[in-house]
């Protein structure tokens, strides 16, 4: 397994196919021990940047259920130590001022990067959604409508959109919990399908980081937790940020 | 597993947010064999419709491997049995004309429902991709080209991306091998990024189809076959079209 694990990271340098895209990718040190603390991860994501728009904020499409249950959280994040995630439109601008693996820089490009799950601008038509993470307890909650242009099955959010939301969930998680930045393996269960425009409520648990992988489990519902829309396990790659290990 | 997979379908009808939606999803008719042949099936499913675009056409964003090997396969369309499916910019476009499980309607909604994987209409900037069937060995072709707003990693597809593109590729082979229409499971193994602007070629063969189940894997790599970027297995449950056995 841990093998395996190599394999993804090391072979990512063979690929390069457009102008500026990064050629060496990450370096691995087998023997880090990943030294930043969640706290400093957390604080350096969530730094306020002028300028860009989060996209995790309610607007006038969010359902009631949404709505209230942000509020919720809200109130969590004065008191019980949740963090709300802000949600640039390109990776690359949470990026900005992170620690990055050795290796790895962000070409600068003028064409129009999103990142996949705010590919859709307009308000309620694609995925509105909200993460909050709790550092300490190593556990996020998204929020997550879909909108029509998600459809699969008529009415219905098409699984292809939940197996996203779910990836892009851990994606954060892993990266704030354990420096885990490359999906290694996502296994997802469908049990009911979530209708358009109604809320999904992923609740991820950080199970285990061992052997360098930051290995979570999720669990999407309904608000009452009466309805199991499905259920996914998802291994990420921790890689050496770059700043921890000057070399 | 098999009770499982009835738990799948028999619960969809629980779910009812949005008017016009079916409130009642299909029933199963457990004896059922499943009397569709595949050529009928394909027949239906590829019908020349006036009026609507087909999006599996090149345009000027393809780069040059994906136009290659999409004339190739066309070629094979004449001559080898493969047949290039069609893509609308919503599944509620090909299920028109189709038969559809017992209890399923397409509801009329004056919204602008897209099927996901061509939520994105800007030429290049999110799915591009075909996909071709043959019917009688059961497999297909997907050749993908994602956009930048498709990305994860800087110049490279969000994971999640190319999940939904495997499961929207398993489910028009899954309906068309055994009339398999709800994703059960889904589990994908990451092996290398995919730039964006690239082509990834994806493999899909069915498996087997056995208790009303259609199993199937895919492997995406590129053109040369030089490099894996995932692999994927997927099954699909079958459900009994309404034509088949009026009650």
């Amino acid at each position: 397994m841990l093998r395996r694990g190599f394999q993804v990271a090391g072979r990512l340098s063979q690929h390069r196919v457009l102008p500026g895209v990064p050629q060496v990718l990450p370096r691995l040190i087998l023997t880090s021990t990943f030294g930043s603390s969640t706290d400093s991860l957390v604080s350096r994501f969530c730094l306020e940047k002028t300028g860009l728009k989060d996209y995790a904020l309610p607007n006038a499409s969010w359902c009631p259920d949404m709505l209230s249950l942000y509020h919720e959280l809200q109130e969590k994040t004065k008191t019980d130590g949740w963090v709300k995630l802000p949600s640039f439109k390109s990776n690359r601008d949470h990026i900005q001022g992170l620690k990055l693996p050795l290796g790895l820089a962000v070409p600068s490009d003028e064409r129009d990067w999103r990142i996949f799950t705010r590919c859709i601008q307009v308000e309620g038509q694609g995925y509105e959604y909200v993460i909050f993470f709790h550092p300490s307890k190593k556990k996020s909650i998204c929020l997550f409508q879909p909108g029509p242009y998600l459809e699969g099955a008529p009415g219905f959010a098409h699984g292809g959109s939940l197996a996203a939301m779910m990836d892009e969930t851990f994606s954060k998680t892993a990266y704030l919990a354990g420096q885990g930045l490359l999906t290694v393996s996502l296994s997802i269960r469908f049990k009911h399908l979530i209708p358009v425009g109604s809320l999904a409520v992923l609740n991820v648990d950080v199970e285990k980081i061992e052997d360098q992988k930051v290995y979570m489990s999720c669990i999407a519902q309904s608000r009452d937790q009466q309805t199991v829309y499905a259920k996914c396990s998802g291994v990420f790659l921790q890689l050496q940020l770059e700043n921890e290990s000057p070399q």
